[in-house]
This record gives C-alpha cells, structure tokens and sequence, in this order.
C-alpha cells in the first residue's frame, strides 16, 4: 500500500476474524417508513390486508398496521452482510428465527450480532461460521432473533483451524416460543376483504397448495430491492465483476425469492400472511434475472397460540420456471430438483374462526 | 385431485359464474401513502403541480395535495382483477367513470363490484361480462365509480349461454355529473409554479396537441407499478407462462400505458392534471417491454363547472414507437393504426383564467 | 402549423432565448417525502446514517433526519431542465454548489434559476449557457445555490451572436462560506451505527480510498431515478428517439452516477454523509445501462467549520466496468481514460473526533 493509499475501506471479515462469543453492532440503523412499505408492496406483490390498509389492521386488533415480517428480516439481515457475510460463498441456512414485537412504519430498526459457532472446512481454505443476528427497535427492544450460518473465506489459507464449536440449534421453534402478532378482536377479520374464508381450523396438516402464480424478477427489480433492504453483497450488484463468477451474473438475495414466494403464497393463504418464526431455510438453488418464480406450500403442523391466533407450520417451495401444480421438489435419489429454489420452513399466524367476518 | 391437496387456491371466476345483480367484495383494502406517491411520480414521470407539492395544492384550495386520479383508478381496478378478470382474454373498455370525492395519501380503499350484464359469444367458449365497480375510502364514502366490460372464459363449453342481458351505458359522462376537486381561491394558482399559462379559456374544442415526449417502458417498470396497484393478472408478471401465449411475452398492463401517456400529456395541458372522469377507453393494441410510449390530444368539449374550475373533455391518443408530429390514428379505411395503442376520451378539471396567478 | 393545431406544447428554450440577467420561476414545486427518501435508498443503495434512521439524526444533534443533499440536488435541478437544458447538447459543468439549509421530509422545494453568462460557439450553431440555480423551501427561504453551464442548440443559426458574457465563477466554494449541517452532541455520533472510527481528524490531505464495490445501473433503475427527479430530459428516457442519436441509445442521467458512486464511498467515508457543496463536476464520458460503476476519493484539503464538524474536501472519480484498485485517472498525455465518467470536487461533513462515540 503506497503512503497515500487509505486502509479505511471495509473488506469484510474473513473466517479467521470470527470468534465464538464476539459481538458486533452492525452499522446504518434504519427507520421504516410508509415509504418503504409502499416499495414493498410494489416489489414483491404483497396483498396481506393487515400489511396494506391501516383500517383493517386497526379493525381487527392492532394498533397500527404491522410491518411485514420479512421486510423487517430483510432488513435486520442487511445490515449484519458487510460484518459477517460479505466474503461468504454461501449463505448455507437459517434456524431460530423469531418475530418478537410488532414493528411499524416509524420504528427504527437496529441489528446485533454474537458469533455462536465456526467450524474450518477440512479444504482449509474455507470455514463455516455461525452467529445469531438481533434487531432491536428505538427503544432498545428485541424485535427479531435468528441465527444462520455461512461459509467464508479465509484470508490466509495458513492460518491455523480455530477450535470447532457447533452451536445446538433447534430443529423448529417450540410452539411455546411463539409470539401472536396482537390481541384479535372478535369476529372482527373481515374474510371479503382478507380475501378468504379459511381460518386456522381449515388448514390440515399435509396438505398441500400449488399458489399456481408466477412471478418474473429482473436485474432492477431485484438490485432495487436488495438495495431498500441495505444489503450490500457484491454478488448482487457487480455485473461487471460478475462476470469472472462461476454463473458469469449477478446472483438475486435469496430473500427475494423469499418474499415472492411469500406473496405468490397469498393464493391460498390469505389470511395467513403473518410470519412469526422461521424454523429452518435453504436456499437450494439460484435464482438469475429473467427467472420465473412459482410455489406450493405444505402444512407440517398446527397449534393454537393465544390472542385469537393459530399458527400454521408450512413449507414454501420455490422452483424456477417451473410450475407447481405436481408440487415439485427433489429427485428420486432425494436430492433437489434443480429448478427448485428455496425450502423454508416456517410459522403463520392466521385467526380461528371464531375471530372472523365470514361473509354472507 | 389427491387428498393432500388443497381446494383453497383461487382460480378465479369464469363466465358462467357471473350472474347480473351479484355483489362482490374485493380484497386487500389498501391505506395509500406519500410512499405510494412517491413511487407513482418515479414510474409515470408525472409533474402536475397539484399532486407534487403540498403547499400548492393548499394555496389554491385543496385540503391536502390530492393523490392522482389515476393511482387511485389502479388501485381500485387492480382490486377487482382477482374476482373479475383473472381468466379474462381481454379487457374491452371502460365507460361512466367518476371520480367522486378527492382522495388523499392517509385514505383507506377498498373496491367492489356489481354485475350489470352478461352476453356469450358466438363461439361459446367465451363471454362478456359487465361490471360496475366502485371505490370507497375508510369513511365508506364512494370516490370513484365506473363499468368496465371484459371478455372471459367459460369453464365449461357446454354451459348453456345464460340471458343476454346489456347495460345501457352513456356515450359520455355528462357535465353535470362532474365533480369539481374542490373549490379554487381566485387569482390563487401560480402559473409559473404549474408549468403553463393555459387555462380553461385557452383551449378550443378541435384543437390537437402533440405532447412531443417520448417514454420507454421496461419490464421491471411496468411490473413495479403493477404491483403497486396490487394488480395480479398473470399476463403481467409470469414471464416463463407467457412464452407459451400468442404474443410470446409479456403483456404490459394498460393502465402502466394510461398514466405514462397522461405524464407525457403535462406537456402542454400542465393545468389539467386532475381527472374527474373518464367517457370511454379502448387498448386497441398491446404494448410490449422495450417499447416507447408518445401521446397526442384532441379537445372535444369544454364546460364550465363550478368551484372555479372548467372541464376539458379529451381524448388522448397514445403509440408506440411512433411520434405524434402528425396526430397518427386510424388507417383510410378506419381501423386503427398497429402503432396506436390507445384511445382514451375523458374529462378534466382546469382552472378558470380568473383563479390562475399569471406571471408578470 | 395547422388550425386545429397547438402551440401549448414547451420545446424548449434555444441558445437565443437567453439573456444574461433573465430570471425563471421553474414549475412543479416538490414536497419531499418519506417514499422519495426511501425510493432515493431503494434507487442508489445510501447507508448514510443520519438519513437513514430519525434516531440517530436525533441524537447526534439534528431536529430531525436530513434528506440527503444529493436528492435535494436532483430534484432542484430537474425542475430546471424544462427551461433550460432541454435542448442541451452536453452539461458541461457545476460550481459554486452550496447547501445553505437542512431540508427535511415534508418540505416543499421550487426551483429559480438567473442566467449569468453567454457565449456563442465558433461554429455559430450552438453556445455555452450559464445558470445560477437556486432552491427554495415553502418558507421561501434558499436551501441550495449552484452554478451550471450547458451547452444549447440555437433555433436559428443565422441568428447573430450575443455579446460574450461570462461568469466569475470561483475554483471552490471558500470554506468560510460551508455551513456545518447542525449543532453536534458531544461524543454522540455512535460510530458503531456509523458504521466507520474514523474522524475529521484521521482523513489525511492526499490521501486516496478505494470504494471498491461495484454497482451495475439497468435502464430501468435510471429512469425511476430521473424521474422520481422529476428531470425530464428526453435523451434519458425515449430509447426509440435515441436510436437516431449519435449513441444510439439511451443515456443516464448524470447525477446517476453521482448519487451511485456517493452511495459506493460509504465504504471508506462512512462518517462524511453530507454533502455541504459542490467545487467542480464534470461528466466526462457517458453511462449507459447495463455498465458498472466503480468509484474513488482523494482528499484534497480538510477544514474546522463549526458546529462540532469538519469539511473534507473530496475528489471523486467514478469509472464505468473498472475498478479502482488503482485509482484509474487520464491518460499519460492528460486525457481521462475512457472508463473515467466523473470528476467531482466537493465539500463534505464530517465530525470531529470528540462529538464521536468510538465503540468499545
């Protein structure tokens, strides 16, 4: 580095940086606005009424309209890339997610992250690391937990393999651990204007649903908002550096694939459109501009948590181009189809019955 | 269908479903906000003063700045697309609209719609449906009402063709059915803050304006706005569907072509920006990502109507690819030219000369 | 022109139309709001903290979150491409660009420009325009001042040549005449939510930083952009009219590629957020979609101003699918290389160490 040359440019952490136990304060905390609902409802498609009109979420119990949960992921993600993942080659999966508080526009949203595992890949050139990421809102509140775990580079290949440390994650979040999104009033989920009948008692475990939208996402669409969320990850951005990458583009977030599959999954879970817990999620496959996203879901299970809610455990599927009515998923010899995108695995609340307008 | 599968997905209505009297309540009200505003102005281009600053709008008379006529049409109509026209083959006009009361970002909406008539086609496999749909705000106050009729699909060929029946639909919007978006202070609007001197007074009835601006439409556009509107037909969005259909591509939704066209139109009507109804449209041919947009208008009427404000009743023309130097419409032997894409006849509101601030 | 034809329709002003001393109220006054702010984030990827959450601008000192001063520019300087530099050949430069008050969400901006210089080219087709553009709140009070100069077809070449006129225009805005962004806290910049350690006092005169993300622009994103500027020029948006321009294709707004490479030096500048005025600026080649844009600094001088703050004062180069490892500049015979698409010279604030929280 000649003398006028700056070491002030952040090049991101490398796997021998990270020690279990280390905490970080991420940068750029953020306040929602209508603004950026309003983008995100233009770039993703959501039509979940208590998200979208501050008089049915009102009406049904909320204060003010909640903030849809995976913006508010997004977010809180975002700005935990350019600490923990902006040399990673791959973001490998979630476990742990909870949705603590309510969040709305106004809030302002900032995000912490411990380092709870890393484990050096036995190539040496690469390690995993595990952290569990934190939002807090303006008032120092926990409004968001999750942990996920990314391989990273190392910057020197001879540096010595840290001790592995595993961090025990649970397979799902307990039902216990479950945090109803308010206190719904009575018969008070107007379904016409929800957009469906169907409560938490119609909703059987293994069933299955093809949402049978697609959803084509193109460069700006998803550059735009990557950028909304703060996520700062070059492979989403860099056309040009790109190039030299083994798919030779820009990759897309997963969490686009995540939120358009969310809103596809509005055809047929209407009134569930209010993640409160992420079990588990991978991101099987990539997704490239000019990519048609479908998706299905399935019921795992189902439990009553309180205020008025039940919560659904569904699978979402995402495939590629790739239409869900045989609800597509993995070969014979159990691997993933290659145009399937995403396995998540999740909890929604959606009222009972008895919390609901059913139209006449 | 298996017995893990779901029945709860909606695949929309088809012909024989539509009944003439039925009621339907659409879902997904939606709160309109500056963020939608915002996000209007940066996918039309629009610069009619009254909709882009707060304090013109209050200096000459408004409240609060009113939200585009337009933005509000999209979000109205996009509601009804679910329960409407999710199966329709195309959507054949517009008639009777009137924009009732000003409505402002904070405003609640939500949509319904009346069957008014019904008549199979010939070829039995579709058929026209006519609807009347209405916005109203959190208030339960209508603010926006207008037919539309569309040509769907039937389920079943085989269904027996129901009664014809036709709604008497008026050639135009009279004069006295319009409403004026609020009572204007005289001398009070800045003419060199609105873009133009015009006023009522200046525009002759024949008179053709070539709005000269050219507007290329991309694909993550005309999807972002779309989305915007909460407007879910698959024509729009599932790129990978729609390799299979006539045109190979995309479809761009035809009112991303209205407000783009009426942005273009500030070009010399930059005091008639507010529309207070609309006489009767047509998309008489697609427009396609890649596309550029130009637009001319024609004043056929004019009318006095009270609250300081004339009404000019236009039509506006718009194309594609093709500038409007030489107001291109129809070929000699009528039909319309393959470059025109619409042919919109509405009316809008323009102050009077004695409420404008000419500058010195 | 025919009868029935108009002459409402603005084509612009040409190079004859101006006089030196001339003064323009441009149109459409803007009232910025939380969804410009967050499409402005959406559009370039700003992490800036004190325009990216209410609390942190709160704390440090601000009433509330400032908007930044590059989407203030941009939309002052829009309004002025209708009466100015619609028919503009080239924007040749900036000076004397001073931001003279914090602009917050909810004010309403217009825009005036004074034509101060003239200067016919020797090839009698076109000449040199210079503009004092200045931004005013609904208080009427000057938010933002700058000199630009553009170069401007003539309607009529055989028009005689005006009186040569010409500007005293300063090399840079003096630091007297910087205004500190507001009234510093002491020790309340977190530079843990900053996102950066580093002071006024540890940026170092000659010192140069390597921004190093790379961010790719879609024709889309730029358009969105411009518009959401309300700029209206048509080499940016009609892709069918540019066909016939020398480039053959649309071109990108300048500021474009300043707001994006702005957004880039966040990586090494994270606590000089605010741009307090511009010196120089020149567009020295083109951007067009689908290029990536790569971004350095140099620190050219560094000044106390007040308030808790110091001014840096900035070079920087932005270059198109070239990154700047190696700070990539001109040619050996003093040309800018081709990939160089800005030189820009400004002022931005950043606080002195002592009204800086440096995490533990």
């Amino acid at each position: 580095m000649g003398e006028d040359m700056s070491n002030k440019t952040n090049s991101g952490h490398f796997f021998e940086d990270f020690k279990v136990g280390q905490s970080i304060q991420h940068a750029t905390p953020r306040t929602i606005t209508e603004g950026d609902v309003a983008l995100y409802i233009a770039l993703t498609g959501s039509r979940y009424a208590q998200f979208s009109s501050q008089k049915f979420a009102f009406d049904v119990g909320f204060e003010v309209a909640p903030v849809d949960s995976l913006l508010l992921f997004h977010i809180v993600f975002g700005k935990s890339v350019p600490d923990i993942s902006l040399n990673a080659v791959a973001n490998l999966g979630y476990a742990e997610c909870k949705f603590l508080r309510t969040v709305k526009a106004g809030d302002t949203i900032n995000s912490q992250s411990e380092i709870i595992g890393v484990k050096e890949n036995s190539n040496g050139k690469t390690g995993v690391v595990y952290v569990r990421t934190r939002g807090f809102n303006q008032f120092g509140k926990e409004v968001l937990s999750y942990c996920r775990w990314v391989m990273v580079n190392k910057r020197d290949a001879n540096h010595p393999a840290p001790r592995a440390e595993l961090p025990n994650l649970a397979p799902f979040v307990a039902p216990t651990d479950l945090v109803a999104p308010c206190e719904l009033k009575p018969e008070a989920w107007d379904c016409d204007l929800s957009g469906s009948k169907y409560s938490y008692e119609d909703y059987e475990i293994g069933e299955k649903i093809d949402h049978k939208d697609g959803m084509t996402v193109e460069e700006a669409e998803h550059q735009i908002a990557t950028r909304l969320y703060q996520n700062t990850a070059k492979v989403h951005f860099d056309g040009f550096g790109m190039k030299a990458s083994r798919f030779g583009k820009r990759l897309i977030y997963g969490g686009v694939v995540i939120s358009t599959a969310r809103a596809i999954a509005f055809n047929g879970l209407e009134n569930a459109g209010q993640i409160i817990a992420i079990n588990a999620g991978r991101h099987v496959n990539p997704l490239f501009a000019g990519d048609t996203i479908y998706a299905w879901s399935e019921v795992l299970d189902k439990v009553e948590i309180g205020g008025g809610w039940g919560a659904l455990r569904l699978r979402l599927i995402a495939t590629k181009d790739l239409p869900c009515d045989h609800f597509p998923l993995k070969t014979e010899s159990g691997d993933y189809l290659p145009d399937v995108l995403l396995d998540l695995d999740y909890w929604v609340a959606i009222p009972l019955r008895r919390f609901m307008q059913i139209g006449v």
